[in-house]
This record gives structure tokens, sequence and C-alpha cells, in this order.
């Protein structure tokens, strides 16, 4: 099962951390989240477009909620640094992300003002109002931990995508997603996001995190955030059951 | 239009009622949710016993998310006289609602245990934590309308089996649900949320509702959870969908 | 250290139970909280009458608000036990609570409208907004931490003077109030949240809690509202200084 | 009493504006805050360096969670537009105006380690947690209401001094702190917050605030606001009080 589960590449993520421990307490979910279908698909170029202008757009209204957890995370902080992060994290999103996927999508044949006004696919309600729900029920760990197979998985689909022979750049329409996602700077974001990760489940939780009785739920929350992740790109494959 | 959205009886929520119209701002919604194949085939006895075991085990997780949105609630509210019904349809919920729940599930096989354990289906997911999130971002008056279409929606469902000459009672397996909330005691429930939400609306948004600056957010919220209903019932006939 | 702290009766709570712990982490506040001198004072008789009216009437107000902290921690439970549990707590200040204190008040002159209307003392805004502000911050123990010098300290307080032989009851003004905390229903209160502080912290932070990375901010939160509890016996030992 | 209450310069805010209406609802409690005599000893340079010192140190503490109800505004927020501002705030409050409190309290032989280990005073306790749980327990527009005393007050009072010909500059150790508030760039600050509350308030309560059924409750808030800064000017008059 351990073997499963660690497709998580060390530069991003230490064995050790707990990012990688929870990975591995879901490894069929987790796998079936960062290997799926429309992965692969973007990866070979053979996705279709309509699949991905689905995804494109339930992705603008998903950065908006993604956002307000981080603007909620920085509530739930207890110290500057991890305020700091937050702040980050929200500025990053709102000033730089949402902006960049606003352009990418203006090449896609979306508008601003298409996208904010598009019905809300309900497997994409689903995740972000799971996400902003833990964080305000729990506390700042448990939001983070639902936060991490976004954020983090993101960064280990981009290592996966540049790594695997079977992907193709040249003359693929998704390769600019791929290099974002594969890039510096959102390997930083992602990396980021497993240090605080580790560091707030010290504060919290102490060394020994699978030991702690928090353990079954914080697994609980990962994995149920891992599996909407899956019905996230699930959605993307088929746009018009939403 | 508005001719389309009257299906509400009278006798549960008055014509002018804020109930009444935010229903009318989404009525092919509201129809497909109270007349939605689920619900006649729970009248005429044709529902698969699986489908019916399905949302019984969903509905049970249901029902503890929607008790802790009226904990919520109760700290949203401004005086004792909404703590007094938050805390009471709490009480209701957790104290009557669920106990009868896990009996009546028992005669369908069903323990709580099992019911505790099950997978939460995202369509289930989806509803309950946009209830949650909109009673914490916005006021009183978000979560309530985010609550109505569950609370009065099941009381309206109640009337118009009762009323539908094509209900079958006799040798029909789900007629002690039919009259769970065709009942005097579901009724009273039903028509309470409907005052309460009046008299809520009156304070926060004045005496004509559609004409405030929040109608278009609070009508979108009320449609969303109409949706979510739908998802729930179409959740109910697609056991295996989850 | 420890022996100043052990004010508390081991029938309300065991030794090694993590309230008396807590209370342990700041012996000198919870000394200065459990034997002020406005207890000393209801107890000999001795208080002013219009010391005891200003602190009644600024019960009303934080009763209210503490009750919304129990309707907050339903919201916040993970499972049926200790939503019941709030929901019971709630139930209890709203229709048992708030009446009889609504009812004793008017034995002394104020009536539920003049307490409504009071203007809130600052002293008592700090303990209850600070209280409220940890729920939402943190997670259910950070909250029930916050809750508990005052649902267990009016526990032991009416212990102590049960059993100080200093306490006169004939011909007490405040003799109601010594019974109802030295009394059965209310003791029974107190130990319930002792019981459901030590199986939240279990769950939470394990069994040797003094270990637990949170230790330090969880004493410091039952430090701040101890000495919140303070301030709250000051000021009605000074009603005009609000 | 109108005229009594407007202090507000229009430059800073018209008189139209839904703060200028607030301010209106308490002139005297408005003008108690903004004339305050720890602000004209400020301006005299006659403030006791004890009672500043102590006012820095509250106002660290103080910042901290100002900036927290910033991550609160953007989650609570339904558009791009407020998420900006909230997160302009919260950048602006911890990477702008913290380190520069710090700078300038290390000025005052006071460093950041020394500032996070402060007990908090009450006085100052009441009032961030009374903003936050506003935040909470309310919408955005109970959030930026119950801000806006501190936010645009302080905007106010920067302008007042710098007008006052008995505001002495040369010599004054307190110079920074009046040319800071009366600075350009924090009168854009202040002006912003005037305009998104005008804004937000015109989205929820319409054109004509005085007449909405939130109009008492939101001037309470704003009026409750006001007496928590009246509070803590108090608090840095008389430093021992805590």
């Amino acid at each position: 099962m351990i073997l499963l589960a660690v497709t998580t590449p060390a530069e991003l993520a230490p064995e050790d951390s707990i990012f990688v421990r929870l990975a591995a307490s879901c490894p069929a979910d987790w796998r079936a989240y960062v290997e799926h279908d429309f992965v692969r698909q973007l990866a070979d170029a053979s996705l279709p477009e309509a699949c991905f202008r689905h995804y494109l757009g339930q992705d603008y209204l998903f950065l908006m909620h993604f956002a307000r957890a981080y603007g909620l995370a920085a509530f739930k902080s207890d110290d500057l640094n991890d305020m700091r992060r937050a702040a980050a994290a929200l500025d990053a999103l709102i000033n730089a992300e949402m902006p960049l996927h606003v352009k990418y999508c203006q090449g896609w044949g979306l508008s601003e003002a298409d996208m904010a006004a598009l019905p809300e696919d309900p497997r994409n309600m689903a995740y972000t109002r799971f996400v902003l729900e833990r964080g305000l029920a729990g506390d700042l760990l448990d939001l983070l931990v639902a936060l991490a197979p976004c954020v983090v998985g993101y960064g280990e689909i981009g290592l996966h995508l540049k790594a695997d022979p079977a992907t193709r750049l040249e003359n693929n329409p998704y390769r600019d997603w791929i290099e974002t996602y594969a890039g510096a700077d959102y390997q930083e974001v992602a990396r980021g996001a497993v240090v605080q990760l580790d560091e707030v489940a010290r504060r919290r939780i102490g060394e020994d995190p699978e030991s702690s009785g928090r353990w079954p739920q914080l697994a609980e929350t990962f994995g149920a955030a891992t599996r909407l992740e899956i019905g996230f790109w699930d959605m993307g494959l088929s746009p018009a059951d939403g």
C-alpha cells in the first residue's frame, strides 16, 4: 500500500512530511486523482476542447472560493508568520493567478464576464464548500489539510507530466497549462504549502501525526478532498452532466 | 411564469410571503424539485427499494449537517426569539427526527452504525456544505434562505402527495414517509419556518424584498439550494453514480 | 504551585482531568477568580445591593452570548454525542436558566426589557466576544476551554460557599444565588462540562495534554478567560466604571 | 445634533456617505473619540511617554487582530472587487503597517518580541474581539461598519490635528504619528474605506440606509465600536488599570 502511495516526488514533499503520510492514507484515491484520464489526455493533447473549456470556466469559479479560503486562513492564524503565508496565497490567487487565468481563457474564447456568470457545477460546489466548511468548523490544520490535495497535487501533476515521456509539448494546445504547473514558480508555491502544513501539524498534533487522536479525521478530510478532485476531473471529461 | 410557480399551498405559505416570492423566482427548478420522479415513485409505490435505502442512508448524514446549521443559526441570532427558534429546530432534529429516522431505517435493515459509516455522496455533500457556507459567509437571512427549500419544500411535497389522487397509501411501503411530511407535526414545523423567514427578511431587507439590493443574491441562493435538492432526488434514483 | 492550584473539589473535577490541569497552569488567577471579594461579599451578605443589581443585569446580556456559544459548539461538533451536549446546554440556557434569571431579577426590580436595553459593560463584552472568537478561530476544544472557567468555575464557587463556615444563609438576600450554584442541578451541569472537556481533549490532543504542542495556547486561553472572569467580578464591585 | 456630529471633513467622507450618517447617529460618542484627551496630548506634546508606550504596545496586538478581520472580510466577500480590497488591506497591514509600527516602536525602545509577549489589555481585547465577532455573526456590511470607526476615524483625527493651530510639530516626539495619519497615504486608505462602505451598504440595504430595518443595529455596532475606541484612548491615558 505504502509503495503504491508514494507517487509524490521527493523534491516536492519529503517522504516523512505529513503531506506524503496523508496521501499514503488513501493511496488508490490519490493515484486516481494525479493520474486521472483528464490529466493523461492533457498530456498527449487528446483532450477534447469542449472538456478543457468546461474545466477552465469552472476553475475560474473554483479559484474565487479557493482565494476566500486563504482569507479564512489569515483569520484563523495564531501568529504573524501564518498570517503572512495566508495573505501571500490570497494575493497570489486574486492578483496573479486569476488575471493569468482570465487572460489564458480569453485565448480559448472565454471572457471573464462569461465565466463569472456560469452556473456552478455541483461537483465544483461540493469541493469548494467542503474546504470552506472544514476551515470554519475545525482549526487552521483542518483547513490546510483540506486545501492540500489541490495546492500540492497540482504541483505533483506538473512534475509527473514533465517527467513522463508520453507527455507531448509540441503542438499541444495544453502546453501552457502543463508548463505552468511544472514551472519553477508553481513548484515553489506547492513546496511552501508542504512546509507550512508540516509546521502547523507539528504545533497542533505533534511530531508523530499518525498517533494523534485527530489523525483518522485529518486523513478522512484529505481523502474526501482528493475524491472531490477526482470528481472535478470527471466533471471535466463529462461537461454535460453538471 | 408566476402562475407556474405558485405550487405552494396557501395553508403552508401565503402568496405574499418571501418564501413564495423566492420559489416564484425559479419556478421551473422549484417545480422540478417538488414534482420530481423520486417523489412520484414514492407516491405510487413504484420506487425501487434500493433507491429508497440509498436515500435514507444519505439522509441520515444530511440531517447531521442540517442540525449543525441550526446550531449556527442560534449563534447568528440577534435576539432571544430567533435563538429559541434555532434551538427548537436543533433539538427537534437531533432528539426527535434523527432517532425517528434511525428507528425507521432499522425497519429497512439499516443500523445507525451502518449509516454513520456510509461514504457521503458528493451530491449530498454539495448541498449541506453549501448551506453551512452561506450561513457563515452571510447573515441569518442568507442562512434561512438556504435552509428553506428543504424545510418548507418537504412540507409542500407532503401536502401535494396528500392531495394527489395518484398517491396510493394502501400497501405502499413508503406510506410512513408520506404521512410524516403531510402530518400536522411536520406542517407546523414548515409553517414556522415560513413565518420566521418573513420576520427576519422584514428586519433585514424591509417590506418589499424584490426591490432590495440583496434580492438577486437571495434568489440565487434559494435557486441553488433548490437545484441541489433536485440533485439529491437524482442521487436517490441513481444510487450507483455517487 | 500545584498545591496552590488545587482549589477544585475532587467531586467536581478529578485531579487528573484537563480542567484541573488548566486551572493549575494559572493558579494565582484561578484563586483570584474563585475567591474574589465579590464572592466573599455574596457569602457573608455584605455585598451592596447596587453591585448585585449591576451584576445581574450584565449577567443577562452575558447569558445571551454564552447561549450563542453553545449554538456554535453544536455547529463545530463532529459527532452526534457532542452535538447533543451542545444542544442540551443551549436549551438549558435559553429555556431554563434565562427565564429563571429573568424571574429572579424581577424580585430585584429588574424587568427583562430593562436588562435587554442595558448598555453592555466593556468588561462583559471583552469576555463573551473572546469566547465566541476563540470558538470561531479555533476548534471545538479551543471553544470548550474558553467556556470552562465560567461553567465549571461557578460550580466550584458554589461548592466552596456551601463548605465555608463563613457563608451565611439565613437572612442573606443572596441565598438563592448561592444555593443555585451549590445545588445538585448546577453541579451536574458543571461535572458534565468537565467530562466533555476530557473527552474532546483526549480525541484532539491525546492522553498527555501538557506535552501537546497546543498546550501553551490552551493554557493561555484558559488563563485569559479566567482573568476576564475576574474582570467581571471587578465590574460587579465597581458598577460605575463601565 | 446633526451639527454636532459633522466633525468629519468632507474631503474624507461626503456628508451623504453612510459613514457620516453613522457618525451622526452617535454624535457625542464620536466627538469624545476623535477629540479625546489622548489625541490632544499627542498634538501638544504633553502626553506622558509611558502612556504612549503602553498605547504602542497594545496597538501592535490590535493590528494583528485587525489584519485577521480583513482576512475574514476576504472570506465574506461576494465578488472579486471586495476580495481585492480586503486582500489589499490585509497586505498593507501585515507587510507595511506592522513592520513600520515595529520599526517605529524600536525607536521607543520596544522590540517586536516584547510587544508580542505583552499581556493584552481587556479594553484592547473587547474591541478587537467585538469586531471579529460582528464579522462572523453578521455579513460583510456588519463587519465593515465595525471596522469603520478605526480606519476612518484615524484619518479624521489626522486631518483635525493637521488643521488645528494648537498642534505643535516642532520638537513634538509624536510628530511622526501625527504625520502618518494626516499623510496622503493614510488618507487614501481611509477614503477607500468610506467608498467601499457606501458600495456595500448600497447593495445590502439600499439607497436610504436610515430607513432600512438594519439601521438601528448598524448604528448600534458603529456606536459600540466608537465607545470601544474611547476605551482604547482611556487605556492609553491610564496604562496601569489594564
